[in-house]
């Protein structure tokens, strides 16, 4: 039986649409009420109404604390022998500065021409309400739930989530489930709905190359003293070839194809990369000219150089021999490499090519993730998103940027969708964030469509 | 017969420290008359104190304007058939700042510890002031010069000299003469006097490349997109091998081997390498490891990175792929290479090898320029400095750093020899700038000589 046509369904929608004004409204105070965890402003704040609008809904909430700022959970259990979706979402938000690019004040949500104005509206308060305002509706029209349900509301998602690893691990009984499901981010074009079913990795190094103990005069030592700058482009100069292709021994050792429905996925995306790289200035993708553009991000490791810092930058001529040279480099993994096995692979490439080269880890990395789009569950998210949005979504094998999200495939052991509910034209962490009002239901309706159709799994 | 023993040079010895207190009252008025190119400031005012003071030694001197600060210039021809000398000088100085790092104002000029604290006493005006006083007492105690004489001081010295091979093309006439005596620069060691016979020349270019029109994030983009480090990088390892081997075709064309003098010369160079790379702290010298030093900086041209400049340099981690790298090298040239051959070659290379990489010009350039150490007028100078500094000097046939020399060489035709009666202790260009006292005689002495030697040559 098709999602949707069930009499309970049917009374959730009409709920849905009963509450409409209700739901508008809690979302404006969620909205109003500042949690910039970097600042640490009114985070406990934001939490302890959050709690409030999951027992509003209908939850017996609690927060459990961790490291940093803590996360809020809410469970309801009452169908053993269901599925259980755990729904993540993060109730922190980016600073708001600049202030004086915001044409209304990013605390005092404004509606304008459709489209809610606030810090934090898409990102990602409207995106993890909708899911509350689901369950909410759910229980007003039903009285129950027809699936288990966990709700995960993290407070660091906008520093980086230091502490998702660490808490997932230490919950993780409480936190086991069927799948996780999270709604974040905008889409990439606003015609297409889209399921994503992985992230790249993520390593960072800097490298160090060191030559004489200060600046010096290029005529009086030119010859005599090492440039730690040509170190350096020697060093670099073994890792990568012209083609692109990593040169560290085994770097490609545990790359994973992409499954057959992750590599037909990837043909099949609606993408047009000529308008895309015109928009950078650009006529060509990087080496190899073969290689199709979803294979660039969904299949392939990267290892960039995001910047190389040496001697003299300002205008004109300085003659120097500069004492110093760094330079770093962020390396894009796909599945299933590792962050510490990379790191051991580079180690071992620079101490035996470069070993006048210091090399240093920042940051402890990102692993890698995916769910495979063949997952039975795929087919139930793909309906409910049909269900909210009227479009058949597009799937998108792995994002190319680097998320937590093997706190959930990796430390969990679960399938994780994410399913963006916002539009292109939301611009998360800029001044004058915002999301489209036509969206909230879009949202809200897929979000109960979702436990509609896992229960007739 | 030795220089120093005829009867009118003994006069004029006994002459130069019969006017001693005159002397140090002269040169300490030429210091306290500010002369700062760079700003401006009190140029004119020290021109017209150099030719009062030329004037005053028995010369009729006169401005050489140019296009820039106007040049001092005086000649003393009345002994036809006898060699002419024109001695060169500088009488700009460096601008003074940082001023709280001075002991005491720097254009008020003070003696402490045997030596006189001020701002361009040493660079240049003790320098070239004792050709002035080596004039005045030859003219003093004999009514007359035993060789012909100009002199010529320039006023943008401590500018780059932007005018002078222009200017030096213009009066190619009057400047016309048997050798050029430069005395300028510290020495290197304060146990031996030192004659250079040339410099090397320079080339100043900088490279740049783009990528993306902006900086991109390099999880969206990062194997779509090209990274412009990584195009440099590439470029920058088809120029040099890890023997610093330059690998620009016909780069080495026109290397002059040095003569058996300039070999020999040095092979004696009494300088210690493992001090002087320790005092950088290194312990060894730049590959290949079987090049002597004297090599590296006298008869090998370099190619150095004197700056690389691309996408993110500060703390911590940032992921992006930058849309700019840009590079500075400047290459120090040996005889006879010249700065407009080399660029023709350098542009070719990176044309063919690096065709996305655009290069520029920085700078004029500098022709290098030498002396053989075997010139007959060399050992004159040698000779007047022994009589000078009671020692023979160290030949250098070759300095590492550049200067303007080839307007001798090359656009006059003429020898040119570089003999500083400074020594290491006197912080040229930097606060505190100061010169022996005693170095005052050595060097009024050895100018003296000089006209002495050449009278019988």
């Amino acid at each position: 039986m098709p999602t949707g046509t069930t009499p309970d369904f049917s009374n959730v929608l009409a709920t849905i649409d009963a509450q409409r004004d209700e739901t508008l409204a809690d979302l404006l105070r969620l909205i109003a009420q500042p949690s910039i965890s970097a600042q640490d402003i009114g985070v406990r704040e934001c939490a302890a109404l959050e709690l409030e609008l999951l027992q509003k809904a209908g939850l017996e909430p609690r927060l459990l604390e961790t490291s940093g700022h803590p996360m809020v959970y809410a469970e309801w259990l009452n169908v053993p022998g269901k599925p259980t979706v755990l729904f993540y979402g993060h109730y922190d938000v980016q600073p708001s500065d600049p202030l004086d690019l915001w044409y209304s004040p990013p605390f005092e949500p404004e509606i304008r021409d459709g489209r809610i104005y606030g810090r934090g509206v898409a990102d990602n308060k409207a995106q993890h309400f909708s899911h509350i305002a689901a369950i909410r509706a759910w229980l007003t029209a039903t009285g129950s739930l027809p699936v288990n349900v966990k709700v995960l509301l993290e407070g660091e998602e906008e520093v980086g989530s230091p502490h998702l690893d660490e808490a997932v691990a230490h919950y993780s009984d409480l936190l086991t489930a069927d799948l996780v499901y999270t709604s974040d981010g905008p889409v990439t074009d606003v015609r297409y709905p889209e399921i994503s079913f992985g992230v790249r990795g993520l390593l960072y190094i800097e490298l160090r190359a060191t030559g004489p103990n200060r600046d010096l005069h290029s005529g009086h030592w030119g010859g005599v003293s090492p440039n730690p700058i040509w170190t350096m482009v020697r060093a670099l100069n073994t890792m990568l070839d012209d083609q692109n292709r990593i040169l560290v021994d085994g770097f490609y050792d545990n790359v994973k194809e992409p499954t057959p429905g992750a590599r037909a996925a990837m043909d099949a995306l609606p993408f047009d990369v000529s308008e895309a790289i015109g928009r950078i200035g650009l006529t060509e993708m990087a080496p190899p000219a073969d290689l199709p553009y979803a294979d660039r991000i969904m299949a392939q490791p990267t290892l960039n150089i995001a910047g190389f810092t040496g001697g003299y930058g300002g205008p004109g001529s300085k003659t120097i021999i500069p004492s110093k040279a760094t330079v770093k480099i962020d390396m894009r993994l796909v599945p299933d490499q590792h962050p510490d096995e990379i790191w051991e692979k580079v180690s071992v490439h620079i101490a035996k090519h470069a070993p006048d080269v210091e090399i240093v880890r920042l940051d402890g990395g990102m692993v890698p993730s995916y769910t495979p789009v063949e997952h039975p569950l795929a087919e139930v998210v793909r309906d409910a998103i049909e269900v909210g949005f009227g479009a058949r979504p597009i799937d998108i094998p792995l994002v190319g940027g680097s998320l937590p999200d093997a706190a959930w495939t990796k430390t969990l052991g679960l399938p994780s969708f994410l399913v963006s509910y916002g539009d292109p034209a939301q611009a998360n962490h800029s001044p004058n964030e915002s999301y489209a009002v036509d969206r909230i239901r879009k949202g809200v309706v897929t979000s109960a469509a979702l436990l509609d159709g896992l229960a007739r799994t």
